[in-house]
């Protein structure tokens, strides 16, 4: 169990750090910058490195509602919940600290406006003008992360080509930042959205619930669709 | 049967819901949109990590067209068709009415002007003060089309390597996109095209037939030309 | 051996048809235009998809220097040499012409300037204000394809990981794409700098030469060196 | 052993050719230059080519910090050390020095300013006006060196999916650009950082030593965490 947890300590912290850190660092330079593009690979190749690197250790969730999404999928057992989510968040806080520390070594830390940090965000229009409101972020939110935990159920399925899995799940998380960061920044992980709201509190604090409540349920329905829908039923079999 | 059609019905919504929303929601942001390389990489992962998800369950069409071609080329039944086809364009419809709520979150749907939503269209001058004449856009459509089959019979033949075959077909739908964009906003895939058109209607829905019968014309070109030329012809070694 | 040729010509064909079709038409939209980083995946990815498609059939060179170069590395028959150059010629010629009267359904053929169409070039400013030297072009475009016929080599040793020569080729072909297309538009592929030639003219066939020259030096030394330094020498084991 | 310096020589070659040379080449071409997402991908892919082109020969380490790195984590012998490190110098400077008279071709080599040619950096601000402290550097550097090389370690051990280790590994260092370029150009590897700062002069070696230390403890400390906290210790099994 310690291999595990430390396991998704440094997976959850490297997410963090590369997919974040990519954010603060180089996005909004100007000409040369990697932009939402670059970000969202950033945050995709962390998951697809880690799970490649130490997922035949802990599974490689690094991420609260994966965890509670592939436990309703029946893949993983109630009982280590609470110590994953619990490490996956600390992974993530130390990562956000070190981000801090380097940033504040240009003088560039701010918790100036909506998204300041890499911090999540509905309601407010920080890209192209356009505010989406709770109801959209949310609906959002939980799309991406019931289809981040249904591709992780399938692609890890025993009948389906499992070596490529990392693949499969680490661009997943490319998709969904390509379609997401205008919208709440991206979150589909409690872990990630805390980091950065502790960091910056006030409105990133206040609406921090909805990155807990959204990616929780998504990842859940999207577990049990797969189970119920799509997964042979080997009852039938025999 | 169902989990098939199941598999279409997830992985046709996911490629409208991660490519069109790509577009919609990323690709125009001022400074760091992520741009038509952006979007061209959404819809190719799109099928890439679906493929390594269902792919094992229904072949992973996702699109009418792969559908058509892959019957030409002898591997895939046509008593499948009619129910893979009304399953993709259904999976369409519903990613389509999902970004439709989730941009008028913002109050940001629009129907002005060709392309609008993720629509498809030829004889316009959407991209860089170019109109491509009904003549070229059906040429683009039929070529990309016979290619994306072409690959997809290649990279899952039984000669072929064919655990990559979802980064192929992936990856090739990306490069189509990568060259169409400006021509026709890119179909290739009549399930994608209608779930836009249907939206905003108008000239979308005028110019939809060009995107039934191109593609499915150029799939099942695709899919003759490596049947028939290409493909080891088991009778000789016998 | 006409299923090797077929695959040669169809493979030669996307590489061209989606590489430079990636570059004249999406390229240099504005704002949202893909660049010479999408150009550098769009031809990669053509390689990459082709591998897996028909790489089984022909081994997938798709480029004359490649057959020179394997040739030297000892793993090509002369005997087939020529009718694989022709056929490749052919397939990046039958690309170009449907790239061309697709371009001219927009009225926006061109052949003004160095590096019109996806023509390559030396010794003209075509981006960022810099002119390099034949010498430079030459250097360039020998070392590239060196090392792209070099790593093919490596990755299809019989000790290598070789399910995965399609992706560190295709990749290969990117990277070469990323330093170079600033230098000469990056050839490195005899019959893709011939097929845009033909429909520019001018300075373009005059400066073909270069094209044929430094790719098939270039490509041959590759094989040599690592048939020579790098590869296991069987004798000594026995 | 000459097989296995021919291999970190030439791959190493190729780190910096298709790096560095990415870098001064097409990162800052106007509108539709690679920007610092396309040096990113560069040198990630180098890597993650070469890993298949010649891994199966010397490990592929290309990289004095990673060979450090293992070292300490017990996968690579110390009596190997210096000739590794002293052949990947070699080939950093064989590249540099090709990329310098390709660039001269063009009058284009300068040395002018931080960063010139792609020179590493700290306490000056080339992008976006931050400049970072040396703290703030040596950080960055030492975390991402640190999980690079913690990455191989876990991509490379005997209970990991280990064929998708050279795709891990490479795109482990592309996200490190991600993040890092505009800190201090990101070095991560000494002997990349050598070859360019011995074209510049002045500030760049005066700084080369922090690319040096930084690394290498990093490297070192990434080697011992996944060796003593997530390696499985074979003797609790015995």
């Amino acid at each position: 169990m310690t291999r595990k947890l430390a396991a998704e300590f440094f997976g959850t912290f490297w997410l963090v750090f590369g997919g974040c850190g990519a954010a603060v660092f180089s996005a909004g330079v100007p000409n040369v910058g990697i932009g939402l593009l670059g970000v969202a690979l950033a945050f995709g190749l962390t998951v697809l490195t880690m799970v490649y690197a130490v997922g035949h250790i802990s599974g490689g969730h690094f991420n609260p509602a994966v965890s509670f999404g592939l436990m309703a999928g029946g893949r993983f057992p109630a009982k280590d919940l609470i110590p994953y989510v619990i490490v996956q968040c600390l992974g993530a806080l130390g990562a956000a600290t070190c981000l801090y520390f380097i940033l504040n070594g240009a003088g560039a830390f701010s918790r100036e406006g909506a998204g300041a940090f890499a911090s999540n965000f509905y309601d407010e229009a920080v890209y192209n003008g356009r505010a989406f409101s709770l109801g959209a972020a949310f609906l959002a939110e939980f799309i991406l992360t019931a289809f981040f935990v249904f591709v992780i159920m399938g692609a890890t399925d025993k009948y389906a080509n499992g070596k490529f899995a990392g693949i499969a799940i680490g661009l997943t998380l490319t998709i969904i930042h390509l379609i997401c960061i205008p919208i709440t920044n991206t979150s589909v992980n409690p872990a990630r959205a805390t980091s950065q709201a502790i960091f910056v509190g006030g409105l990133a604090i206040h609406q921090l619930w909805l990155f807990w409540v959204a990616p929780i349920l998504g990842g859940m329905t999207g577990g049990l669709i797969y189970r119920y829908l799509l997964q042979k039923n080997e009852v039938e079999v025999t």
